[in-house]
């Protein structure tokens, strides 16, 4: 067991999670091992039961443990540290229109058939959310008052939920004022407006690669162009990467997802997210910052959007809460900086206003439905699952294949040898009630196309364990069989 | 009284019903007065008090009676036929680029004001709504199943609401696929779709003049020209007009609302929705058709759409349920006949979905929630507050005043003596806490400085009385005061 003896004067509830941390990324404590009872651990090392608890809950939120009621505390699956990881993509030589959207339609077409397991769309599992309690709050809304469902919403939105999200960001430390808040259907609409105020049709836009494919149709919609900025799937899109593209192309805004970025999963650290938001400054440049997955981290706190450092109003931030509370209300927000009057004008011609009585919804719960636990345990099931997805694919698909390694939010990306095809296993896998994203989605250049995207915000039940067997055996099949032969015809050396 | 020797073959109860309100028009019955009780009108006409309660039930219909409880049938006050109807405009030369948002959002802002007479915006009153039992169907539906909140919806909508708008449709005599339809937020999302498909920016569409500003809000957003056709204040557009600009001008679209058109409340006749239609077939342009007031008649039927008229295809029905049923929950459609897949698409990209709890919702309510007993209560509200709000303005408005005739739906056109500059009096009104819609917003070429638009949805209280008394002073200010020495220093010989 660890010796306490750390001169680093941090708090003992620290040093003793981080030691237990060690150990665990060692390989020490192993996953599924227990660790030592509250009552044990404080006896042996001389500290208070509070202190261990605080120290276990500490590695609990850090998703390296879980609590069993009534059990206690065990080490979590975790992906072994050799698994490899996707590449990372070659520069665009120049923008291009995005084409891809029958599969697309047909992707979001599949992911609601009934009795099939659907990983395709990026909607999380609608059972981990408190629908009961949001239910009841929306009962006694309407009960008390039913003028809610006929009051019209106008454009810039309900201003106490505006001013309940600006509250959580002040308290994350970012300075959004709910003057600022525009209130969308969605983050969708929000990322809808702000590209429509900062590019016009024809105009190019620098996108992350891979991209999101909702984000790919909207540009395709809107008569976009767009150039692909490689990202590394660890730390994200990568500085050099992003100033050659800037000095050699005429950009007319940057769309960016700084934190778990979809589907990569990765996240720019605040360093990293400095440097980005100086270079937008240099070729005075704005840039439109999806935050969505931002609340659903893993680690111990909330990473800043970038528009924390955006001191002059060229960050429209846009987010929403269908991935954290409630994925049936379309309920979103942007916050466009100095494009204020502009997206509000166009959130008016583009749908009126929000339905009032979901904002009140949902203000209501931000203020006493208890948002901040609900968020904790989210955050740790998500994370659990996603790690149960990864150890289930690390085992079930061929070798070669490389996963992410999100650091937040539930999307997994996995990389098959270059010998599969994701269409050809997407057709496959339909007719086995198996859906996914095909990784040509993901951008605007076919890129991606043994590549693919699994939405991992469920359990891992017996049926999608099953399902992601199944899609290891449809991929391993699309393999050459005769490996071993092949080799002996190459190399007959090996056969002696 | 009347004498019942019609010779026509039409049903007793519809007679009597036919020279009732002959003796109304003529004046003979005037507003206010009592009609005859049942009793008393069957004993006189030997006609059964059942057929006497039908005929007072068609004219209640009408809108040419009131009933009222335990007092019997009311003639409703009504225009008198001598009030002068708004001027047309004239036809432009070219097409221009909209460019009034300020004023827009302006007028926007202010309908929301708290204690002030807000007669701007477009939204009904939302006391006219069977709120309560609304509320309560959305109780049930989330007790029963609190996971409709979470689902997410896609794009096209819940089918089992598509499958009831359609049924209504058809039942109306319009053939309407539940297939074809989408579920949009609003019908103003529906309209932003639909022009997107069928208008590039850049591209001309041509527009009815005056036309509602909130369509010449979201054509300024696309970046899309405006050529104004326009309109006859009673008959709607004039085809001969209509043709002249299809003739001269490149058009890639045509927008048009045949049903109480908004402002001017004017309905084109199933004769010329026909040839308007014909005339779409011969230049080959496809038509975005609002709808939103369609089921607002004033009348004993529907007048239908110009989508019955489409045989290929060609025309794009938008429509919402935020006049008929709840301002509030944002939930329309659109029928976009061949452009079902683009306009499907732009909905994905646009906002996703539209709240799927709600469209579960609105599909109950239309299923057993007493829609079309709704209905019909809320045109004869829409009606009587109609009338009485038009009879206001002809007492309190200074002579010259020309006032619309709307055939259905509750909005009002005005039309001052030229002389009144509407948004130097809408500034003044601002201050006394009334708001109106400035006549300059429903044109893109600044017409219409003289009229304004009233929305007359809710019942005419006694602080809109003083409103509109107030509007007619300040209006009156505008006007000339020295009108009868001016005259004399002109034509002295007046003065012998």
């Amino acid at each position: 067991m660890p010796a306490m003896s750390d001169q680093s004067g941090k708090a003992p509830y620290r040093q003793l999670a981080e030691s237990l941390q060690r150990f665990i990324e060692e390989g020490t404590l192993r996953p599924g091992g227990k660790l030592p009872s509250v009552r044990l651990m404080a006896k042996r090392h001389g500290l208070s039961p509070r202190t261990v608890v605080k120290s276990y809950g500490l590695l609990e939120d850090l998703g390296k443990v879980e609590g069993r009621s009534r059990s206690g505390f065990y080490v979590r699956p975790h992906l072994a540290p050799q698994s490899p990881l996707p590449k990372m993509a070659r520069p665009m030589a120049r923008p291009a229109y995005v084409g891809v959207s029958d599969l697309a339609a047909d992707v979001m077409e599949h992911s609601t058939d009934l009795g099939s397991v659907s990983l395709g769309w990026g909607s999380p599992d609608g059972n981990l959310f408190p629908n009961r309690r949001i239910a009841r709050m929306l009962s006694s809304i309407i009960r008390d008052e039913p003028g809610w469902l006929a009051r019209a919403s106008l454009n810039w939105g309900y201003e106490p939920l505006a001013r309940e999200i600006a509250r959580r960001y002040v308290l994350d430390g970012v300075k959004i004022s709910h003057a600022e808040l525009i209130i969308t259907s969605g983050c969708t609409e929000a990322l809808n407006l702000s590209i429509r105020v900062v590019a016009k049709p024809g105009d190019t836009v620098a996108v992350e690669t891979p991209a999101a494919f909702a984000l790919l149709q909207t540009l395709q919609s809107l008569g976009v162009r767009v150039l692909e900025i490689p990202m590394c799937p660890t730390q994200g899109v990568q500085l050099p990467n992003f100033r050659a593209a800037l000095l050699s192309h005429k950009i007319a805004a940057v769309f960016t997802m700084p934190n778990f970025q979809n589907p990569l999963g990765c996240t720019l650290s605040d360093e990293m997210k400095g440097r980005f938001y100086d270079l937008l400054r240099e070729f005075d440049l704005p840039a439109v910052e999806d935050d969505v997955y931002g609340e659903l981290f893993c680690g111990d706190r909330r990473p800043k959007p970038l528009k924390a450092w955006d001191v002059d109003g060229r960050v429209l931030l846009c987010s929403s809460f269908s991935k954290t509370l409630a994925p049936g209300l379309r309920v979103g927000w942007c916050a466009p900086g100095r494009y204020l009057e502009p997206v509000r004008r166009l959130k008016m011609a583009n749908t009126m206003g929000t339905p009032l009585v979901l904002q009140k919804l949902v203000c209501d719960f931000l203020r006493m439905g208890g948002y901040d636990h609900h968020l904790r345990g989210l955050r740790r099931a998500y994370h659990s699952h996603v790690l149960q997805f990864a150890e289930q694919i690390r085992r079930d698909f061929p070798a070669g294949t490389a996963v992410s390694r999100p650091q937040g939010g539930y999307i997994l990306w996995i990389q098959f040898p270059k010998q599969v095809d994701s269409v050809r296993l997407y057709h496959e896998a339909l007719k086995r009630h198996i859906s996914f994203a095909p990784g040509i989605l993901f951008s605007s250049k076919l890129r991606y196309s043994n590549c693919i995207r699994i939405n991992a915000s469920a359990p891992l039940t017996a049926q999608v364990q099953s399902a992601i067997s199944a899609l290891g055996h449809l991929a391993s099949a699309q393999l050459p069989r005769t490996t071993g032969r092949a080799l002996l015809r190459k190399f007959p050396a090996l056969a002696r």
